[in-house]
């Protein structure tokens, strides 16, 4: 693969402030709120439009959508189908977060409809994206029992069979097409203590693939900047109340300098 | 008209401190607790009640009643129009917050069926009013692409046609009855940042409605208290997080003092 | 009744954080933000499972489950119907928070079917209390009308009726099991200024049920350390937006010796 580098995640950052993406959630009642104020912040314009017709109409309109399976009642999930579907048909991107796939059924059943519509990228923690590889139960609700690594031949599998990327959220993140993989070692614990800290990224993730046509660089640059913004919100935070506040605020102020100073790929 | 001066809202404010209205919020999922928390922290008590039955039951003993679209799953479409109803019926001032009206079918057809209801006051974005007013499409979901100026004559014509208060949110905000308009340069930016700063402000104009007689200035001193806080909220933030807990706080403090040396009428 | 004592609520707050207890929540769609977050902080791990067939699977695998009335759409009642008749066949505890109960009819009768599957223990105002056990018509909304010193013969009641504890907030908190009853006099008024202050501890008290083989400590420790939390949140607190977000903070490091220091048991 061509190199991933600090550059890509600058170009791509630039591009997404300057073209504001309208990104759909359809995501769970927990984090709603923090989700469109991390996409506010980081320049995006955020819509939570999930109801059925509206999704997708609102799908239709949007530069990229999300799919998070965390509170799925039944109306939205009819509006996941019609959202996945739209995009899918008119080929915006959509991020698909499988929260507890593996662990409770209906939303198992759900996740496997809407992977017939090709997601353009999965974001998920280790046990879930092994889950949905069908090579395992799912963690602990949405508490991760394996680690990312462990998790690789799982993402690598669902990267082939459906033609997406893949993004395992841990200490190290892995971003994989199934052939190339790029390895994240930033963000800070505090992300695992603030409810969200993993579905936002997911939303970020679209609003990036929205501006980038490298679906792999994109989403390895939505990781980079989500978990740069969390490593500059640690600093000085008092616990996962003022850390929350100040992500907001980092994913807001994060710059070219920042990334430049503080990504660790390996 | 009779000026609109700081001294009535001065008033007001001291007023909605004192009798603590209960304002009913029939309100996006996204915005609930922003919502509940700007109603609690200006000296109002919020109830979010809005599932059938209960809607109408809560709109007869609430002070006031906000009805805001942002995502009007279908349980909750019955109890707005419950809601609206019942308040019509008693006479308690409600709010309607049209959101994305224009842009999407579900919520233009309903937000048409509660306009029936007569609402007290509509507040939304340019864009919003415009197509409420049948004048145009809507805007980009929960952006405006107009200017508040440009839906003066829409909100005019809103106003004659339902007998109500519009509110029109922007750089300047516009309030107007059909005949007078109250224009208010107060705010900040950083509004438009935080997901629900304008739904909370719809929220917050029902509280004032519940403490006002004269509607017009009721509104227009929501108007007023709200982005004078969000303007003493910015000094010293370090971004959108920082400045919606700091806007929390200064909902909760600020005085007529404050009121008297900031407000901008025009 | 033995004493209880500082040294049990540092125990279970130990406890707790080594066992990262499971809470599911059925709550409302308000706090919902605010309530995983309390969970977290704490050192609980939070999952927000409510609907039909997923909110049965999920009260099996979870420490303890929180039914909270708040916004009881029709597809959580179904859930909070099954989250509590599971955790009363297996026998985990599960926490009933009738909020505003007595005044809105749907959830008045759900909380009489969900009393069939004995509560390990309701928390509650004094007015939601005085409602639930059927003395009085309930407060105004989420409000409590009654100090918690009234409602007590309401929980003495309820504790016999149902064999379970009760815990009524108020400026001196009352947690008793019918026959004992502690008081507690930490807290803040700021957490009545915050949306979700006495939600976020019904979930807090399951968790700490989870860890806790005495009901009646269990439930008296979780107020302890929540109440001793806002305490020290509310040190240099600029108002509500600011005291919410280091009562977070507060919540994951009080240690025993603030508990030790602060604990107003009388």
């Amino acid at each position: 693969m061509r190199r991933f580098t600090a550059d890509d995640v600058c170009l791509l950052l630039a591009r997404l402030r300057e073209r504001t993406p309208l990104v759909q959630c359809l995501t769970n009642a927990v984090v709603t709120n923090f989700t469109a104020n991390a996409l506010l912040a980081i320049g995006a314009a955020p819509a939570m439009t999930d109801i059925p017709i509206e999704a997708d109409q609102f799908a239709r309109i949007a530069s990229a959508t999300l799919v998070n399976l965390g509170t799925p009642h039944a109306e939205q999930r009819v509006g996941m189908q019609e959202a996945a579907r739209a995009a899918h048909e008119i080929g915006t991107p959509w991020v698909l977060d499988p929260v507890a796939v593996g662990v409770l059924s209906v939303r198992t059943r759900l996740a496997a409809d809407l992977l017939a519509y090709a997601p353009t990228a999965i974001r998920g923690n280790a046990s879930e994206v092994i889950a949905l590889a069908g090579l395992g139960h799912g963690g602990r609700g949405v508490d991760s029992v394996d680690t990312a690594e462990q998790a690789l031949d799982a993402a690598v599998r669902l990267a082939d069979r459906y033609g997406c990327i893949v993004a395992i959220s841990g200490a190290t993140d892995l971003i994989t097409d199934g052939t190339d993989v790029i390895r994240l070692s930033n963000g800070h614990p505090y992300l695992t203590q603030v409810t969200g800290g993993g579905c936002a990224l997911g939303a970020v993730t679209a609003a990036f693939l929205a501006v980038g046509d490298d679906r792999l660089v994109a989403t390895a640059a939505a990781t980079a900047v989500y978990t740069i913004a969390a490593e500059r919100a640690a600093v000085g935070a008092g616990g996962p109340g003022s850390f929350a506040v100040a992500f907001l605020d980092a994913l807001a102020s994060v710059d070219g300098s920042a990334i430049r100073a503080s990504i660790a790929i390996s």
